[in-house]
This record gives C-alpha cells, sequence and structure tokens, in this order.
C-alpha cells in the first residue's frame, strides 16, 4: 500500500470505526498480486515457498496457498496452520535450528516434502524418526556455506552459525551420508541473507547455491531432487530504498537456472519468501489520542506502538528509520508540520515515526503505518503492558473479513493460575 | 539467583523435568526479600509502588503485595490484575501516556488512589470523567522536568517528551488547575530514568524531584498530598556491573526524604519499582536440543530464546553483553569452553549468551538464564514462529506453583478466524 484512503473501496477510516483500533487491515488484492508478480519473475521450475513466519494468520496464508505459494514452516503449530490454509503435505518444508523429535515426528508422519536438516545430530534424530515410523523421508542438508552472502543487510554465510552444516564438513560427509536407509538426503538448503532490494544479489546469490549444490552432489552421490536456494527478497521501508525490479530479476535468474534445470531437468528449486509477498499488503491502523507539544516538538500519542508492530518502532536497528506513515482520517485542518507518533507505552522507544511530515492532527484521526504485512504482531511483545494483541482484518474481494479478533481482558488472564498470598 | 542449582531445595533440573522448558521460575523468597530490603532502605514516609510491567503475572503480584508493595499499573489488564492480587484502591495509581475515556473511567470508578497525568488534554477528560460519575479524582501531574536525571540508562529529563507536561507549563498553570473541580491534582510525579545503579544518583534524582514540588505547589497553590518520584532501581546484568548499594541509599535518603517530610509531615512519598523487586528472582530454564561446532565455535542450540526473554538475547541494546548463564542440569562432562547459547527461531540474532563459559554440555542439559524475573515473558514476542509462551512457576515456601500455563496450539489459534480461498 502506497496510501492508505481506501482498501478496495472500502475507506480506512470506516475499518477503523468498526473494528476498533489498534487494527492490522491486509489488502487481499495485493496479497495475490505479489504471489503473481514474483511467480512471473521467476523462471521455470522455481517455485515459491512462503515463510509463515512473516505472517501466520490463517485465512492469509490460505489466500498466498490459493494463489501458488506453498509452505516453509517452522514450528508444530505452522505446521498446523499450512495444513489448516491448505498446503499439500508434497508442499512443504519444515526448517529451524532448535527442532526436537516431536517436531520431527510430525514430519514425518505428515509426509512433508522435505525437513530442512541442521545438523549430523539432528540428521540422527530423523533417520531413527523414520525408521521407527517404518517410513521415509526426504531431507534438505542446510549448508552453511564458506562464502559470504551478496546485497544482504544482514549476511549468513562464511561464519561460524547455529544454522545449518560447515559446507566443509559436507562435502566430506559422503560416508555418513550413504549410510542412511530411512532419511533420505536428496538435496541442499542455503540461506544467505535477509532484506535484499539488489536483483543482481539475488541472481548471484542463486547461481552460488545452485554451484554449492553440485558441489555437494559430486562430493557426495546424493541425488539433487530439491534445492532450496533460500530467498530474503525485501521490500522498501526507508527513505532511498527502493523495491527490487523484477524484470531485473527475471532477466539475470533465466540464464542462471535455465542452465541449472538442462543439467537437472527433475529438479525442484525452491525459493522462500516471507516479507516480500506480504509486507506492503498490510497496513496498522492506530488512532491518535493526545496531541500534545513539548519543547517545540508536537507528539501524536496514539494507542499503537512496539507491542504490535516493534519493526516500525525500530527496536533492534541501530539507526532508527521511519516506516511509511498516513494520515487515513482526519480533517487535516491546522498547519502541516513534523510529527512524533508515539504509543502508549512508557518508554520514549514507543515512537512509531519522528518528525514524520503530516498535515494538522487532532484526536480521534487514525494514521496508517504502511508497509506492514510482515513481522507485524507475532514479532512483537504483544503482552507488554498487558495490553494485548489487536484484530486483524483481510479485505477480500471488496469485503472486509475479521481473520483474528482482537485479545480480551479475559484472553490475557487465562492462562495465568492465581494464588492468592497474605501476609 | 546468582546461582540456580536448586531453589528452596528443589532442583532445578526437577522443575524442568516436571514443567518442561522452556520454563521461568520465581523464588518467592527472593521476591519476598526483594519487598523486605527495599522497604528498609526507604525512610519514611516512603512507600513502594510495584510497577506490573515488570511482571504481571497476578501470583507474583500478590506475593509482592502481601510483603507490602502497592500497585503502579498502566492498563485496565494491569489494574483488574492488582485488585485480584490484593491491592487496595488506595494503594493503586494509574500511569501512562496513552490512555483513554475507557481507562479513565475504570480509575475513576474503580476510586483508585490517583491517576498520573500526562497532559492537559487529559486533565481535562479526567475533571469531565469524574463530574459525569458524581466523584473527585485525585491527579498526579506528571512533569517533564527542565533538568535531566543523574545516573540513568535512559536519561527522561531536560527533552522533548511524549510523557507528562514541561515544567515550564506546569509552572504557569495555576489557573488552568484552580478551575478544575473534580478533578483533584495534588502532588506530582517525576520520571527521571531507568536502570540506575548508584545510590547517589538515586538521592540526588530524590531530591531534585522533591524540590520541583515544592516549586509547583509554591507556583499554582495545589496541596503536595503525594508525590511520585519515580524509580528506575536497576540490578546489575553484566560483568562489571554491581547491585544498588541499600546501606548507601538509606544514608543518603534519609536527610533528603527527612527534611522534606518535616515541613510536609501528611504527604505520601511514592517511589515507583518494578525490576528492583523482581529481576533477580526469576530464572529462564531452557534445555540444550543439538550441540554443535561450525568453525571453531560451539554452539548449544537450546529450545529457549528472543521469543521468551528478548532482554537477555539484547534485542534493542547496541551493544550486546550476557545475562549471567548457568548450567543446572546435566553431567558437566566434556571440556570447560565458551559457548554460544542460542534458540529456536530462524535468526542468528536469537542467541541467549554469546562465548559464554560453561562445563561441557550435552543435549538434554538445562541452561538457567539468571535475573529475568522481570520484562521476561510478557515483554518478548512469544508469538513469533507460533512457538508461544511459556509456563511459569512460582517456588513458595518450599512449593513450586505452577502460575501459568504453557500456550497450546489451541491457544495459539483460538483467536484467529479462518476463512479458505480457493483460486
Amino acid at each position: 500500500m502506497e496510501s492508505f484512503e481506501a482498501v478496495q473501496g472500502i475507506r480506512a477510516a470506516d475499518l477503523a470505526d468498526h473494528y476498533g483500533t489498534p487494527l492490522y487491515v491486509y489488502d487481499g488484492e495485493l496479497l495475490a498480486g505479489a504471489v503473481r508478480s514474483l511467480a512471473e519473475a521467476l523462471p521455470r521450475p522455481m517455485e515459491i515457498f512462503y515463510s509463515l513466519k512473516a505472517n501466520p494468520n490463517s485465512s492469509v496464508c490460505s489466500l498466498l496457498f490459493a494463489h501458488g505459494a506453498h509452505a516453509e514452516v517452522s514450528s508444530l503449530v505452522e505446521l498446523r496452520t499450512a495444513r489448516t490454509a491448505g498446503a499439500r503435505p508434497e508442499n512443504i518444508i519444515f526448517l529451524g535450528p532448535g527442532k526436537n523429535a516431536e517436531d520431527i515426528r510430525a514430519c514425518v508422519q505428515g509426509r512433508v516434502y522435505a525437513i530442512v536438516c541442521e545438523s549430523w545430530e539432528e540428521l540422527e534424530l530423523i533417520e531413527a524418526t523414520a525408521r521407527q515410523a517404518g517410513l521415509r523421508q526426504r531431507v534438505l542438508l542446510r549448508i552453511n556455506p564458506s562464502f559470504g552472502g551478496a546485497g544482504s543487510r544482514l549476511a549468513m554465510g562464511g561464519k561460524p552459525r547455529q544454522f545449518g552444516i560447515d559446507e566443509e564438513q559436507v562435502l566430506a560427509g559422503k560416508e555418513r551420508l550413504s549410510a542412511l536407509t530411512h532419511a533420505v538426503p536428496l538435496g541442499v538448503h542455503v540461506y544467505l541473507g535477509t532484506r535484499i532490494l539488489d536483483a543482481a544479489a539475488i541472481v548471484e546469490n542463486t547461481a552460488q547455491v545452485l554451484a554449492l549444490a553440485e558441489r555437494v552432489a559430486a562430493a557426495t552421490g546424493i541425488e539433487l531432487e530439491a534445492v532450496d536456494v533460500g530467498g530474503g527478497l525485501g521490500v522498501a521501508y526507508f527513505e532511498n530504498e527502493q523495491d527490487l525490479d523484477l524484470d531485473a530479476l527475471r532477466t539475470g535468474l533465466t540464464p542462471v537456472v535455465g542452465d541449472f534445470a538442462r543439467r537437472h531437468p527433475r529438479t525442484r528449486l525452491l525459493l522462500e519468501s516471507g516479507r516480500f509477498l506480504t509486507a506492503r499488503a498490510g497496513a496498522y491502523l492506530v488512532r491518535v489520542q493526545y496531541v500534545k507539544e513539548s519543547r517545540d516538538t508536537w507528539f501524536a500519542v496514539t494507542d499503537g506502538g512496539t507491542h504490535h508492530h516493534m519493526a516500525a518502532v525500530g527496536v533492534g536497528s541501530y539507526a532508527r528509520r521511519n516506516f511509511p506513515v498516513a494520515a487515513v482520517a482526519g480533517d487535516g485542518a491546522g498547519p502541516e508540520r513534523r510529527w512524533h507518533v508515539t504509543g502508549p507505552l512508557c518508554t520514549p522507544e514507543d515512537t512509531l515515526a519522528r518528525g514524520v511530515p503530516l498535515p494538522g492532527i487532532a484526536p480521534g484521526d487514525v494514521l496508517a503505518v504502511l508497509r506492514s504485512g510482515a513481522y507485524g504482531p507475532t514479532a512483537s511483545p504483544g503482552l507488554f503492558l498487558s495490553h494485548g494483541f489487536p484484530a486483524e482484518v483481510l479485505v477480500h474481494e471488496g469485503r472486509p473479513l475479521l481473520v483474528r479478533d482482537r485479545d480480551t481482558a479475559d484472553d490475557l488472564l487465562r492462562k495465568q493460575r492465581h494464588h492468592q498470598f497474605v501476609q
């Protein structure tokens, strides 16, 4: 969403009035469009695996799956969500450094396409679990490459990591791999970074991963039934950032993928994407509670903040920058000025935007933090100050659908068991 | 907790086995001891108001209240928790920059001792709400002072802020204040910072706040029925930090508070404390899933991390430092070395401790992150990767009490409303 007066003809102000604030709103057309445009930019046989961690709402997942995305999950609940939302087992992969025996059993028994395996110890656990179940389980070996990735905000390769098995160990691992009978290593997974906005970097990373996959296959004798090239496709959040050039991506990937596919015509090529598919389709709506001036600085104190949208607040970032913010309801009277948009928490860090130019703001006005469809509420401390997680609405074919209810006080207290003490 | 083999004679390993991991454990003796020792360090008439945001578990609150703490709350659910846990209305204050009409109505009708008021606009809302209810409501004016605080990790004064009313505005506000009929401004609140470890800084801040209160009273004519001097008492988390010297605190505060109390013998003096009362009483227990080496670095991959304990992971900190970590179950065989203790999330930032020296670690061992009783699960993104919030146990008089159940898959999905889409 570049502006946010309305979603598919429904005024954002009306959504805020009807469902209350703070509110997450997702535009189903933009979600579907993101899958479609990415699918068009990926040469065959690349497939999109949606990373549920970006937005695990089951209705959002269902819409993405209906438009052709497959599923990458990292927990039992994400696996259940993917199945509920319509992903077929043969199009689900399970990934994550801390899988326990229950996770692996669920994968084996649920016949997921592949487990992305992070260590030799996990590989033994998969082998034992599959043998016990009398089943075979496909495994993608996650490799911690000896080279670093290009163009990422968080480079993952070439360093000691909790993820995957060091490339050197895998290349020397033929014997270990060929001793397996029920765990079937059939390819590799490499994740080189996140929030990449440069198409050339993605092309280069993909080429490097495919070359690594061939080295691994040559050294270990495994058949490359699948290669997961990672992902890390970013979206522009901040000033001076530009969205990925999908034409350049297609142009760059076509020869790289084409060459590989000619040599390996039956190999599935998986690309993971979370943020790229959902971020631009979401907005976080907050209502202004108070407007105040302090020492020549103007504050719009809203009912939303860190506890629902930690990414926009910038917790964890060294240099705090503003997500795009728009005023979507209010008469805009009063002078345009620079506003600090803050939240209800008792810390000065609870600031959704700092010095953002907006028209005149009054209590009751609604503001939207745009590009907020990824790593929103589920990546935020929603229980902080016992405020609870917000409602979420998905607009589909011109109709708003409530896809998550707002937490009530009872929800927040349900899991506690109270013991009363007296002195 | 300085070490963590056992809590009141109960082995931490047994707690981990019985309740599962990840698990938060609170030592009731340490909670009670923290209230007692702080109360002894505060000269009369200072009172302790427990900031529920640090740990809003109702059983933890009840234990603190039973030992004499009062309550500082910042949301309707915290207000309900404080009442459930035994705080009397006359010992509750409500604080926060984003209070809405419902919050204020609940305060007025619930007869809380005072609302800490953050702006002129809020003061009008309190006035209108109290008038409508036919009640009078005490108000503490939160002041954004013209001076900065001493010794804090996050200085709050002397800057433009979303909190409180600038000192200059309050000093010029006699007319506005005397026009009120149902909102009763009876004192001031000032919060000068957080995580202060230097007793002299707290003494200096307290003296400054008391002097400011007298300036406000003189300029505006309000009666000082209460002054909230803030708080911000820290605990030592990191190497080279030392816990507050409570003897020095008492010695320093006695003349400052004594002088003020002689001039204002009927004024309540409120000190807020959250972290200081709970942090040292809690530990976060995690179980090692995998042990692996990557490029000469050793990783213990555990089942806990950022999603339950964002503070220990250091999200939001510029310089990442380790909370104290101890091995509490395991045979300690194998060489002592430096370990990266990581979690189940798919990001290298999910690291509970970096290069911490520990004895030999094996899968199944239990590690404890100490001093974790404040800003733990409720200040962390517990829904991330759909892992859910952990169980919490309070050990009281030698008995473990489950005070929060672990989230189940149903808990995590209960609030979603699923819509199925087909292409």
